[in-house]
């Protein structure tokens, strides 16, 4: 088998090559590696990536890491089932929400998500409230998009989604925590307060080969 | 004119596109927006982009913003003098090193910039050697690259190269300072600590259109 991927259990930035090599059919080695065991920043995976980081992805003798780059490689490698687009204007908004994500979003995320699995809500609340509100906003933009088309740009399933539905899955797990219930009283339940999101997760729950990419240790914790 | 950049002197994001017209020869049309004046935020720019940021590409009809997404879609869009490489796993690689640079050293040149051209750099000194350390371990990284290729990615000039020399420049402005001067200490001049890097900066300077790029309001201040 030509491609391989090492990737964590619950990483979104992992998730999201998943989605890409489902949707485009491609058989893969799957590598779990155990965050807990640090086995991410073993020797043979700082060889392939020196900051210890997942995913990574090998092509033969190819190495390539940072998702959004495994993406774009994986496009341009195997058209079939293209993820950015069919044109270079539907291309440059794909990837322009994937930037705006990243830019606005992300790292309020990240802050908002860390915080829930360490526990420390309590510590930052004030610092956290204000991601909320950041993340809420985003998210209220993307909802727009979603009441008016199934996915988030254009008229296909694409890596905008791929990139973004990962992090509104971790996301409510977080703030379905106890701790967090003050934080996601305004975001929860998604059916209620953002439908057209809350449909857009089915979309993407029922596709072919979806439940091979769900978080393994999510099923049981 | 087909085409019309929005832009802001000294914005390292628009500089990043101007590089990219200039290098594949585009003729577009040049608006300057006058970040004192607000004008990236009148009504007629947010129609554009709703965040009000620059840069802004129009091409006919169609609307880009987020600099890496201008980037992608132009050489889509305009094929000849690719800045993305001329083949998948080349792409890969460049894509793949303005990730790494947006993820890991961006968020510590908008704070070191941030400060300096603020004057706060007295409050936050702790905060911002942390952040010149990173800075420095990144460009280390780099300058390790260009002492071997004279581009960072690949043979070529590409979009790694338009991404990150601004953020360079902007950072060597900013170190320039005299209230910047303890914190530029090991970085400046960067003839002596980063002497790749700084050979790098001398190539992008002598090519073609170069002049037309940089920031007119840093000639006389």
């Amino acid at each position: 088998m030509a491609l391989t991927l090492y990737w964590g259990s619950g990483s979104p930035f992992s998730w999201r090559v998943q989605l890409a090599l489902e949707h485009k059919g491609l058989e893969y080695e799957s590598q779990l590696l155990h965050f807990d065991k640090q086995e991410h920043q073993s020797p043979q995976m700082l060889k392939l990536n020196p900051r210890g980081r997942v995913p990574v992805l090998k092509d033969g003798d190819y190495v390539v890491f940072e998702s959004v780059a495994i993406l774009y490689f994986l496009d341009l490698k195997y058209p079939q089932q293209p993820i950015f687009g069919s044109s270079p204007e539907e291309a440059g908004v794909i990837m322009r929400v994937i930037c705006e994500f990243q830019a606005y979003a992300e790292p309020s995320l990240i802050k908002i998500t860390s915080a829930v699995f360490a526990g420390k809500v309590a510590d930052g609340i004030e610092e956290l409230t204000d991601a909320m509100h950041v993340v809420a906003r985003e998210a209220r933009t993307i909802e727009g998009r979603l009441s008016k088309e199934p996915w988030i740009v254009g008229t296909g399933y694409s890596a905008t989604d791929m990139v973004i539905f990962p992090w509104i899955q971790l996301l409510r797990r977080a703030l379905d925590r106890p701790a967090a219930a003050e934080l996601g009283a305004r975001f929860l339940p998604m059916e209620r307060n953002y439908p057209a999101l809350a449909r857009w997760i089915g979309r993407i729950e029922a596709l072919p080969g979806y439940e091979r990419t769900y978080p393994p240790h999510w099923r049981h914790t």
